[in-house]
């Protein structure tokens, strides 16, 4: 049985908002014509999501009018899924004999624009070993890049954002209920985590229907894991797998998320196999207060850096300043993190459709790692903690196996 | 039981190595210091793998001694990876209240260096929301950009490397064969790859040993999946998942590796749900003669651009020329995509050492797509194609269930 109670793709009348947003914000910049390179901004503006290459890919808007740039085997791809596009010029490949970069003059050329062209970057995105020109070289006229527009727009998430991060939410919880339910003493990190990850992703698949598919290159539906924080190495917040075995007194943290429109959640937990000692319940009742500062503080009409002041006072009056080792969290939403940030040098005021991340945590590398991730929304009168439906209180995450 | 046939982590002598060899090129180039932004770069000179975020991460060669600056949450898992290190410099947190280019351009100072420095590109890898000043502006001094002498010095691989790409190619063969077998009508692709993933990730960690782990944010020991190219959507090479039914007479597009000490392989195939029919038979016959007149052409000392003109010479002669939407190939290592490129317009000459995914493919957004991959490593008197133990003819690839 399928049940759609909830949104798997973003409708297309956004996407038209955030072009017409975005030609204003160009307006106030004298700009007329926008040339955007970041594979997120693309989708972000016209719901096409690629797979990333060394091939230049260009979306420029000409007025407010779609008109996309693309390697010969991105062309028909484009003209099916994005409606409403007026042009789409192929270039056959990079390197080839003739730069796609003197193409793409030559298409700006026969774009006959009059009034400015701005960039979001110098050129291309170089990556997996592409060399080329800037955009002032290749066309010969100024371009003036303003990296940060499209990035901007995307702090304030519209309702349909929100709907898609609060069901990413619904499948992080899945996926991480059943990361603990296998998670045993004898276990290993990798198995675990594909097993839950496997599980969860069929269930959603299965419950959002035929229509519903996780976007991105090599994304997954939803997934839980722990990245090798496992133990003392839990103490590392950006360790990688070590193909650990799960052992009784481990202090672990976890991850979880779900994919939906490509929208993402973030759900950690800090559990223990066996009963802690009580350093670790030392450790974990700190977090926990710090964690709940944080909450007590965000909001709308709040600046931002006063989250991560009530994180730090908790921390302070605790003595474990010195186990602190990053902010209180970041935004989230298309990407695993986003500006604006919980962080002590950032003035920005919180406004309802924001997303943020909110990790306090402690590290002691002789014990582990101490911290919860809750995703969280600021709504018009407060904030709504999407992640709360998994417990976060210390004997519901403790692993007797 | 573990067996250890292979090697599953580069030996700390050729990280010395490479970067001896980044000296010598920095010295021709006048250049006495050099600062590395590329994760990829700095995995390749000191072993050490990052989960690349926002926040400033840059490797500084001084001299060819190894200098880190990065932020706190990666100081101790920097020391505790990378011997020989001459110093570990941390900042706090990105943005916090004093900008961590500030606090690099102190440390630049301190470092005492004489003589020019260089660095891999403008400023810190501008991702996840980050802004920031170039290098040029934050230190006051003149940085020249060479953004291409370590992708560069990654094109020959030495056998280290190489014996880690066919260790990849053996379980991207596994995890393909799970992938083949578990396709049948009425089957998902999101949970067919999942499965054969997970099965294969399994039987991988067994064999390799408890000290192997696969290098990479989120990465899989290996795996094997479709990514959307099902049915006529074989035809959009870079299609992504769109959570679909296997059906019969569906001409499908797979894709397969695993991930040794991070190094890559890549094996791909055209399958056929049920018997083909005439016309797929005539794609497939003819794509098949283009890859094997792309090995023909192969090896050492033959310009690159000769290979791509091989595969086009078949697919004029048929007729289909039409149909082609990209190059031949691509070099493969630590990314999927790497320099150089079996494209008409490579002048470059194929070395000992040289690694190549060879994938010459046709489309015809009727029917599907036809494209098999194969991983070839160029030798002393020719080819070695790592992923040919995978059948490659019609017979084997179709599906009958």
């Amino acid at each position: 049985m399928v049940i759609k109670m909830t949104l798997i793709k973003i409708p297309q009348k956004r996407f038209e908002e955030r072009r017409e947003k975005l030609m204003k914000v160009l307006k106030e910049l004298n700009l007329k014509h926008f040339i955007v390179i970041n594979p997120t901004s693309i989708y972000y503006l016209t719901g096409f999501s690629m797979i990333a290459t060394e091939r230049p890919f260009f979306l420029v808007l000409k007025d407010g009018s779609i008109n996309f740039f693309v390697p010969e085997l991105e062309k028909q791809h484009v003209l099916e899924e994005v409606p409403n596009t007026e042009q789409v010029r192929s270039y056959f490949e990079y390197p080839d004999i003739i730069h796609p970069m003197d193409h793409f003059s030559k298409f700006i050329k026969e774009l006959k624009i009059s009034g400015k062209l701005g960039a979001e970057g110098g050129g291309a995105r170089g990556m997996w070993g592409y060399q080329g020109p800037t955009f002032k070289n290749a066309l010969k006229i100024p371009v003036p890049i303003h990296s940060d527009i499209i990035t901007n727009l995307r702090i304030i998430k519209d309702s349909d954002e929100v709907t898609c991060i609060r069901e990413s939410a619904r499948w992080g919880n899945l996926a991480h209920q059943l990361l603990q339910q296998y998670t045993a003493v004898g276990e290993n990190e990798i198995d675990v985590s594909f097993r839950a990850s496997h599980e969860a992703s069929l269930k959603m698949r299965e419950t959002l229907g035929p229509d519903y598919f996780p976007v991105g290159y090599g994304a997954r539906p939803c997934g839980a894991g722990y990245r090798g924080q496992i133990g003392s190495y839990s103490a590392i917040p950006h360790a990688t797998t070590r193909n650990t075995i799960f052992q009784k007194g481990d202090t672990l943290v976890t991850g979880a998320s779900g994919n939906v429109a490509g929208y993402l959640s973030e759900l950690e937990r800090t559990m223990f196999m066996g009963e802690p000692n009580d350093k670790q319940k030392g450790y974990y009742a700190i977090m926990m207060k710090a964690q709940q500062a944080a909450f007590d503080t965000l909001g709308p009409d709040v600046p931002l850096f006063k989250v991560d002041e009530a994180t730090r006072a908790v921390f302070k009056e605790a003595g474990v300043m010195n186990l602190v080792q990053h902010h209180t969290g970041h935004a989230i939403g298309l990407e695993g993190h986003e500006r604006p940030f919980l962080d002590v040098g950032m003035n920005d005021i919180m406004k309802p459709g924001m997303v943020f991340t909110v990790e306090p945590g402690i590290y002691d590398r002789s014990i582990g790692g101490f911290r919860h991730s809750d995703t969280v929304i600021i709504t018009e009168d407060g904030i709504d903690i999407i992640t709360e439906d998994y417990p976060r209180d210390l004997e519901s995450l403790i692993i007797d196996r």
